[in-house]
């Protein structure tokens, strides 16, 4: 008899119905053998109202232990729901809310860090032949306040709970049915991987790929958790994020993501001298804007040279305003912004031990005339940055190149 | 400084913009020197539409401390947009769900009883400043289960909060004014009342005046908790429901409430012996089957009599069903069921020291040709059961009869 942790996420209990097939999916697990914790979310759009009005009422910079106390009551209506439902078809089921367990916190309101989970109760509600029904995204911070993880919690609360209760494996349904070598709308011959590794899905995660919360795939390498990402709408296997020990045959390359969520800054005529860097990245730093690719190309004159780095989309208009105010101490002749850029990053731990790999992305690209504006690597990653209209150009021929097409 | 307990029902924070005002309220009681605890319902609507999934998705012989979990978010909800209303007009103010109070219940999930109220952390809040906020309605049973009171039970929870911090007076605000001398939208000339004595508050919501829970009341009496019904949409002072040594110069008769959730019964020809009564109304008891009046005419041929008595409404046709049952048994002639009464009461502590009043309402109804089907008295209420096509009627001449008319 194994012991399963299963999150359902918005979609998968965004009306009554739903939470009914939810809970007959849980009763045929049961059947199998298996003890079960769930973890639900909130029907999907109950928390962006629940944000709405927050904000509405509270202004943009309110209370977020306030926040917290509204936003919660979505999961907390789901887990009682999903119990009540679980029940009527004959299956013993209780709710838990954060502060029941106890899922302890830090004070970090509105996006706190787990410090412990308390597995006692579940784990005597799952001896007594029940199942229980955790009420994601949310947990006791201190002084005895209700706190919540920020966006996508429930992903990081079930890997907490498996990893608390030594479950067997977390069961993770969403609307699709696991993770894909790339973005099968845009690659038609996208394959979905049986087993990808903690360390890719990490990388897939922060480059893009919104299938799990980057912060829910560390815990879960953190703890050894091994996951399972799945449809709630069909019954096939998903795909299963484990250690690399786990997987026999590993792929040089196993996906390919990217982001459209990236932005360019070229400084154009920098005076080429030591401590140039420091005077830029420190301020933007200070701001909060997170700088990622950063490359400077050859010094022509020997005294300017361009340096050009990524940031997010989102920071572009605060980042060129950071650096106007400080063109006369740079010294730079022009400040150019580019918003129109994607980063798509090859993943594949196999990388470590193959050489080539980047070789055979810059070829590829060349072949068809997209030409490069950034590159940055990791020990498992290449990303560079392109011309937003190439995007599907691109993933395509590189999900080619790189042998990952469908047969 | 006073300390006040003020308690706003669910159309009094029914939307956002309705919140604020309700903020704007609390912040001007402040002004006026007081500390103010709160305490809040659900937005209008809400609870209705929780206990409705939860019936739909549990059945009617659900889980009732899951169906607590589930609608006890209403006024978790509420209770955070609040404090953060207060705080985004300068006051400073924090939630308290049942919990983290806590205010200990019996494990009775639906309807559950107050055992306990710790004030601790709510005075610590007050002494810091601070407006506290309790979300009304919920507490915590046993075993670390939210529990819920039962309907209108935010009543009940600003009383209890209000007897644990000694406050000063615990305000109901509500959408009316006051508690009225009887029904002004039948009886035009009803004039609100400054003050009320609690035993008569009791016999008012009991006989259908549904300002305030019954529960509520008799907590307030019990506890010498002075309360106040008045109005969230208008200034104006309301009525104060207090002991009747606050009472300078007390009325005979202070009200008159009416009820249409009443039905009678007579049973024709029973035969007229010792024991027929436990006959009857014991199996009615066992079935939870409340009767209220009894009336057993005299017997004109000693052998056999007609008993008449009422039941409430809804449980009319479960009365007949097990009347029809013991048929044979009771050896009665017939059963007649009427739902289409009305029970008028007419309630004032003066009737105690005062007589010939109930012989100003006999005499009043004679003149308007109503006839009298059942009677039944107390110490403060006589209650008459009456044809319901004379309720209009019945009830002005009544409030003339008594000088309750307004100038």
């Amino acid at each position: 008899m194994a012991l399963v942790v299963q999150k359902f996420g918005g979609t998968s209990v965004g009306d009554l119905d739903r939470i009914r097939a939810v809970a007959n999916r849980i009763k045929a697990g049961r059947r199998a053998g298996d003890q079960i914790a769930v973890v639900v979310s909130a029907m999907a759009g109950t928390t962006d109202q629940l944000v709405k009005w927050v904000t509405q009422i509270g202004g943009a910079d309110h209370d977020r232990a306030e926040h917290d106390v509204v936003v919660a009551s979505g999961e907390q209506v789901t887990s009682g729901l999903l119990a009540l439902a679980l029940q009527a078809i004959g299956v013993p089921a209780r709710s838990f809310l954060g502060w029941q367990m106890p899922l302890a916190t830090d004070a970090g309101h509105g996006r706190a860090r787990i410090k412990a989970l308390d597995p006692t109760e579940i784990r005597a509600c799952l001896d007594q032949g029940q199942v229980a029904i955790v009420a994601g995204f949310q947990g006791l911070a201190p002084g005895q306040r209700v706190s919540t993880l920020g966006r996508g919690g429930s992903d990081t609360s079930a890997v907490a709970l498996a990893a608390a209760l030594g479950a067997e494996r977390c069961d993770i349904f969403t609307d699709v049915d696991g993770v894909y070598t790339t973005d099968p709308r845009i690659v038609s011959k996208a394959r979905k991987l049986d087993r990808v590794t903690y360390e890719e899905m990490l990388e897939m995660a922060s480059q893009g790929a919104k299938v799990l919360q980057t912060r829910s795939v560390a815990l879960a390498m953190q703890h050894g958790v091994r996951v399972q990402v799945l449809s709630t709408f069909d019954e096939r296997p998903g795909t299963l994020v484990v250690d690399e020990s786990e997987i026999v045959e590993q792929q040089v390359v196993s996906g390919i993501a990217y982001s459209r969520d990236e932005a360019k800054v070229t400084l154009v005529g920098v005076p080429d001298r030591p401590g140039v860097a420091a005077t830029i990245f420190g301020p933007l730093a200070e701001s909060g804007i997170n700088v990622d690719m950063i490359v400077q190309s050859v010094s022509a004159d020997g005294e300017t040279t361009d340096l050009t780095f990524t940031v997010g989309r989102a920071d572009l208009e605060r980042t060129a305003a950071t650096l106007e105010t400080m063109r006369k101490q740079l010294g730079c002749r022009q400040i150019v912004a580019d918003g129109e850029v994607v980063k798509i990053s090859v993943i594949g731990v196999g990388m470590r031990s193959h050489a080539g790999i980047a070789h055979v992305m810059f070829r590829t690209l060349a072949d068809r005339g997209i030409n490069i504006q950034a590159i940055s690597t990791s020990e498992i990653k290449i990303s560079i940055l392109i011309d937003e209209a190439y995007t599907e150009l691109a993933l395509r021929a590189l999900h080619t190149a790189y042998g990952l097409d469908a047969a």
